[in-house]
């Protein structure tokens, strides 16, 4: 459906019939007096916006009390953004609840593990499963889809925002209920749960349902059993909202598209948007980079998996930042350059909307130093320039809008219940971190050259030549039979340490580990071997091991052995083995190596699959390749990952961004980004 | 007022005539049987005592019950210690509420903002704004005053005891209650709160003063104004309790001076004592040495800052230790000398008294391994014999009594809403510590020899050539025209990154930064740009930066340009400006130097004002001179910053404490403090 | 009583006579289908399992509802495990309420000292004063010991299970409740109370029991007193709970031993286990190894402790671990003979039964990643390979059953009320560690090979020649006595800074330090001298000194100075000293040497007691050694503490581990150990 919105943003005032790339912001026009929104769509217009997002933290304003509406303001807004051409992802107003809300109604707040209320002051003071709440809101929600149903600006409805940034858990007394109403459609009898929650351990045997409750403060480890499903519960009491809203829309504005921002990011790991995804007409993100040795590789790991999230179709950036945020402990400036290598990796990575938070940057309230397209300092600076120039750049890109990815040879799998799951407490070692083990592969893969699509666990993974899963930690039958079908059917798996450990229970598969796919690997593991901080391990082909290693056992014959530990309580063993099966293989690697570590292994690993990088030998590492595939043609980015000059040789086809010099290479400035439409094949 | 509690001082037994610096303690004869009173006050007239606090605990030991009244032990305190020749410094005993009080009416404990009661067990478990406690401690109030109005020990009031100090924050209804109340009379209409608050973000919008909370446990970054609000109203109510308290006192004894003490130290931010100083008849200060690198520097400008909320009259030291804390990770004894070197230190900066806690170190209790001026070990110790010899040292500087402080040339600012405003959270850095930066500018003048004045806002500013603002970051209008008219009538103002930033809302100024004084300075910043931890830029002049790195413009064709960035982002562009204007100049100084950079820098911005060290070239950095002024004559302390010997050349006058030696020197040894009455000029 | 229950396990099918050592671990077949259950016992039959606990974790299966009981599966199981001729210590099953219970009673959940209620989800919810809670557990022990008196496989009472593990702390009104009438009889008046806890300070005197609370959230430091008497109570109270249920199980079952598994372990500090010894019929304890630098050391000493808390007796190691562990940070996997040495150090120290928690790895719940006798590999593992070994050596060491320890010359002092009192806050220093004091006195002994026993305050102090009582903190005039005169008659007493400090009030001892042992030690401090973080001084013995640095006078003229400071302070002064008094001597080290140190000072403070180490010169350091003496002879245990093999020369006996060579030595593998049984001298 995001191609229907992207071409209603065609239907502004100029009339222009090419596709578009959407550009723009969170609008937020009722914290600026009236003579300000004059000045606010000429500078939209001046920098090339064509959507904004409106209302999405309106609700006091446009219900200021229980029984009273003001739409007046808004109706306003939308008019002026619908007369200079801008289209609106209206948002149904329902994140923050308006202090009469809660002063009346304070039982609709959130209860921490603790007990202690959380408060208004901030936003998402809601608890998902109040039916209170949910009253309240859904009445806003049909209110504002009664309301601007028709209206001509109107391109795309914005549920909520960024669902369970702060409320994802919630120990209420409302959460407990509908966490056993979800638990019996989940268990049906008590029996089962007793079962699936290994009741029998520590005197936990339920008799009624009305005796389990969230995992509120214990005096140890909580059942982990009850932690697991109360992350699957507590991510589908939002799915579940996200419905509910969604709904109305549908039934009222059937026409429209809807979506929410998901915020796939490393911190954000409550909301399954794996699962989520079904549930939106297109997939929207909000991305931050977090500052870290990584932070580039980061935000094209996360571009990626949205991408893999939206099935590989085009999705939309709803919110990221010009420059620096306020939440982080120092916020610094994007330097010269960044923005538009951000906005474009994203692009590169499938979006065909290019937004941020915000419009005109506060200058009150929390975000007030969240930088946007309009800064503080006004149209006259550095940062207004340049979001105009990004304007016209993602104007020259028109022609990729609607483009799809092009599949590519690896993919590296995400699993939302693995995640979960391999972090939970009491377990081998607490220092495990499932996102960054996926990062560093994704990493190695970049420093290489050679292409990834990060995927979720429900994808059709026999697109991919090789499959790499690190820390599958969860892995019910089914997906065992699935990898292993996989394998045989000529696919290369490789999955590493602490993988098919639990079934969906988190019940441990007995045996030996890597118990799910101990048979595929051929391999047998007896203890875990978990590495205090700092410990490590030396492998004979010289890479160096941390976090953990395995004592192996070759339980096949046709079992290889890839490398070996040299060093450690494990020396002269097996560090990473390879077992063939049918047409492919699996492989085993049981420490953790590092990007570096990594980059070493990988052609080994890639080389049963005859996999390798497409990029010439002089630029790997240091260009991000991606490929975008549509009706207007295929599209090769190149991203400048560093901060220096590359010249790519030996590139042909139309430049959109960018130029094809005369010894046909793409000379790229630091930072730089070029897009490529190649020659039909 | 001061003098009178001073001249009331001079009619003990021995009736001397002459003006005395108050020495003494809080004595605390309910610890303690009977006998060891007597042993007290032996001890006490050997030390040269004259002057204690009593009852500042005594309140369940007064009033042992709501109806019960026992003041016969405190008579006989009361009495017996006017008959040794000392003046009682008499608390009103509220600080601390009995058991029976907080049984029959544990709503007036404080909340914390996760809703937890602050239980009896330590002190200070009442809630500023508790009607009931009010109530209670009023009636004690009246009692204590009714009894004692007219007893001859009596010499001044000691209000409660470091109100603040542990309660200065409450998120209890009673504090909602009068938080709302406060909030009206401040902003008189919701229209202009919510203006004022910016909640026309995150849908905040209040429709009822009775919505309003104070800022409890949130889902997020609270509202910021809300915060700086509610910082003022929580300072306000402290403050509103010692105005009931003090009425009550003025009403029943009129001549007898009322205070209450402060605790001017880099930890205790939520009072504005400048705001406060008004309120009482007298300043007094509490200060405790946290050990550091700057430690002296600390005390000394603490000290400094204490007189500048005083006006620069004497002040009273009402606590520090003779010794070891004990609520420090670890509590050091002082080195011999210290002592002194500390008394002496706030006597040098104006205080007319030298008060310790306590009098006689506990046997039990949370503070019975606090210091005090007869510790564990006795009167045969080496620790009260320095307390004897600081006695019979502060009778040597009784001429000092009275006099007051003579201006600087160099003013450093210190403003609490700034100090409150600059470090709230979601703020571009969580580095930022305003009272550092405040110190680290006092130290660099320390380490040049020059003398400074450490002033609240609302001082009178033409007192000082040069005033130095660091982090001025919330200057209301007023406050922007006055430092306007500063410079322009030849004052030369320096400010620093982070300065000008809001207005009295917290609200930015717009149009490019330091907003306020952007006129003023000559430049314009558009972003922020704070530096990570560990991240330094080099300046030309050799000089390192760190916190913050600004991208300087200058907006004038009169700002000069001081130094430059060699390295970082902004290399080659201003690091510090000045711009002349009128008779003065207004400089900028866009990173953090240190005291090492600043002292390098400083002989440049204070070179127009025509500033330099009044001391021997030799001797600067290594001593401290200040000077007092009184009816007795101009003195002059120099204080020993070092542990080694230091010879003060070309001195002239009469010494009061240390000598002049014929080579018209004066030898200070290690941490040795001298004072000389200076010849009438 | 433990010997009873040792002859019972001979009572199994095989009928043999000798004694034996017990054998087993936590049983939980209620975890497992019935079909398990049959390969268990088999299994254990194989591994010489002779004895299990059953049951402790079984109340919500045993009781499913408040009126419905289920003992059918627990009679096969008891059934199931005579006719297989394993013993079952039976627990009484009340460790963790069932749901139901805590549904219907909320009011037995644990309140934190916040007001956080402690939620069901884990164990051990329950607080130890309440009355339901105490209602329903007796009720729980009257049906379990009604149920299984006279069953021929019930060798011994299991009561609860690490009793205060996490519930030792509660703050709730049933526990203020208790902890009043617990006051009343310790202190008989409220005056006397008030006296005690120093409450003239800070207003805290009280007027009505009914006033007295918890030491909950308060504003600062609670009053120490009252925390101290808190601590003393939260011990009781699980005494008292221990009580209880013992007196119904001895009412039904006059002829079972009864005992709760302890964890004499560094981190668990809440209960005083000295005092608890008497309520059990045997000493039982639970040991885990947590990994530091001297985890070996640790180990021993927790089994040297536990030794002395039950006298020098036999006791029971009730849990320990196979391998890793679930709940540290990261869980390491024991090395290769780890585990025996682990539990033939405990029976080197007294232990005559070797269990472990638990019989078969989980695959669900909280602990499932915590090691057991069968791992989830399985039977065909090296770990239960290591496990049947162990069973077989454990048959080798039966002679030694029923011996006790052989006193060594050395003692050290182990007092839970030094521990509690010394590491209060608002002390001297916040970074002095109790335990890790002691734990390094008995390291330096290890390393010099000197026997020494670890004994609680209370144990016969005239069995050792050299007494060592570090930080003997809290020393009631009784105890100043007994200390002078163990000296007196001969015994050679060390202590240590911060020691006899203050009275069983918390008061401290007036007049220097170190109060209550001042005249004993010749000695006086007027202050003491705490040390930061890394901050050393050195001796004139070259040994380094940190934490602590006292600056000592004589006081006495038989007072020697065995070391000086040389740097520091206190350079020149004593640092170590000993005043030789009657037949005895008294020492005061006033600095923390650290292992190293203590090795360097040991010989000179052993001297004058002619203590040296009994172990030929070339192993000391390298190998532990201790004796048992019982009717079947004396047994010197030799323990490798090193990964490298030791022989041991010129030893004689009959080996019941390992072989005396041809060359009269004992040769160690690494970690090995032997046992030997010594010619009747």
């Amino acid at each position: 459906m995001i191609s229907t919105l992207l071409s209603r943003l065609q239907r502004g005032p100029d009339g222009a019939p090419a596709p578009r790339l959407a550009f723009g912001a969170d609008y937020n026009p009722e914290q600026w007096p009236r003579e300000v929104w004059e000045e606010d769509v000429r500078l939209m217009r001046e920098a090339g916006v064509n959507i904004v997002s409106v209302a999405i933290f309106s609700w006091a304003r446009i219900q200021p009390g229980p029984d009273t509406w003001d739409f007046a303001w808004l109706d306003e807004v939308m008019d002026l953004l619908h007369e200079n051409g801008i289209g609106v992802d209206l948002a149904t107003a329902t994140a923050s609840p308006p202090p009469w809300l809660t002063t009346a109604h304070p039982e609709i707040l959130p209860v921490t593990d603790r007990g202690e209320a959380v408060w208004p002051g901030a936003r998402q003071h809601w608890r998902p499963t109040s039916p209170v709440f949910r009253e309240h809101a859904l009445r806003l929600v049909r209110a504002m889809a009664t309301r601007y149903a028709g209206h001509p600006a109107l391109v795309a409805w914005h549920v909520s925002n960024e669902l369970g940034c702060h409320n994802v858990y919630d120990y209420s007394d409302d959460a407990a209920r509908a966490f056993r109403a979800w638990l019996r459609t989940r268990h049906t009898t008590l029996d089962a749960l007793n079962h699936a929650w290994g009741t029998a351990f520590w005197s936990q045997r339920y008799s009624d349902w009305d005796q389990i409750l969230p995992p509120r403060l214990a005096a140890s480890h909580p059942n982990p059993t009850q932690q697991l499903d109360f992350k699957r519960f507590s991510s589908d009491a939002l799915k579940e909202h996200l419905r509910a809203e969604r709904e109305i829309l549908r039934e009222l504005t059937p026409d429209v598209p809807v979506t929410t921002n998901f915020m796939v990011m490393p911190g954000t790991k409550g909301m399954n948007y794996a699962d989520w995804a079904a549930e939106v007409d297109f997939v929207a993100n909000d991305h931050y980079v977090v500052p870290g040795p990584r932070e580039r590789d980061e935000l094209s790991f996360s571009a990626n998996l949205t991408s893999g999230i939206a099935g590989g179709r085009p999705w939309f950036l709803m919110e990221h930042s010009t420059s620096a945020v306020n939440w982080q402990p120092v916020n610094l400036a994007k330097r010269p350059g960044e923005l538009a290598r951000d906005s474009l990796t994203h692009v590169a990575h499938g979006a065909d909307a290019v937004c941020f938070f915000q419009w005109r940057q506060s200058a009150a309230g929390a975000e007030k130093y969240h930088s946007a397209m309009v800064p503080h300092a006004g149209a006259d600076s550095d940062l207004f320039r340049a979001v105009t120039a990004l304007g016209d750049t993602l104007k020259a890109l028109a022609p990729v809008a609607g483009s799809e990815r092009e599949p590519a040879e690896v993919g590296i799998l995400f699993d939302w219940e693995s995640w979960w799951a391999s972090e939970q407490d009491s377990h081998p070692t607490s220092l495990l971190d499932y996102h960054r083990e996926a990062l560093e592969w994704y990493s190695a893969l970049l420093s290489l050259g050679i292409r990834a699509d990060v995927v979720p666990t429900g994808a059709d993974l026999s697109r991919h030549q090789v499959l790499i899963a690190p820390v599958l930690h969860l892995v019910p039958a089914e997906l065992a039979k699935d990898l292993t079908r996989y394998a045989e059917q000529g696919g290369h798996l490789v999955t590493t340490y602490f993988s098919g450990v639990v079934d969906e229970h988190d019940h441990v598969w007995l045996g030996g580990y890597p118990g799910a796919l101990r048979e595929l690997l051929g391999i047998r593991v007896e203890e875990f071997g978990p590495l205090p901080a700092g410990r490590t391990v030396e492998l004979d082909d010289a890479t160096t091991g941390g976090l953990w290693t395995d004592r192996i056992t070759a339980t096949s014959p046709e079992t290889e052995v890839l490398a070996r530990y040299r060093t450690g309580v494990h020396a002269g063993r097996p560090a990473v083995t390879r077992r063939p099966t049918g047409a492919g293989s699996a492989a085993y690697v049981s420490t953790r190596l590092g990007v570096d570590g990594l980059a070493s292994l990988l052609p080994r690993l890639l080389e049963p699959a005859g996999v390798s990088s497409e990029l010439p030998a002089e630029v790997r590492g240091l260009v991000e390749a991606t490929v975008r595939r549509g009706p207007e043609g295929r599209f090769l980015f190149l991203v400048n990952r560093t901060d220096d000059a590359v010249s790519v040789p030996g590139v042909t086809g139309e430049a959109l961004l960018g130029t094809i010099g005369a010894d046909g290479a793409v000379a790229l400035g630091p930072r730089d980004v070029a897009v490529l439409r190649l020659p039909s094949s």
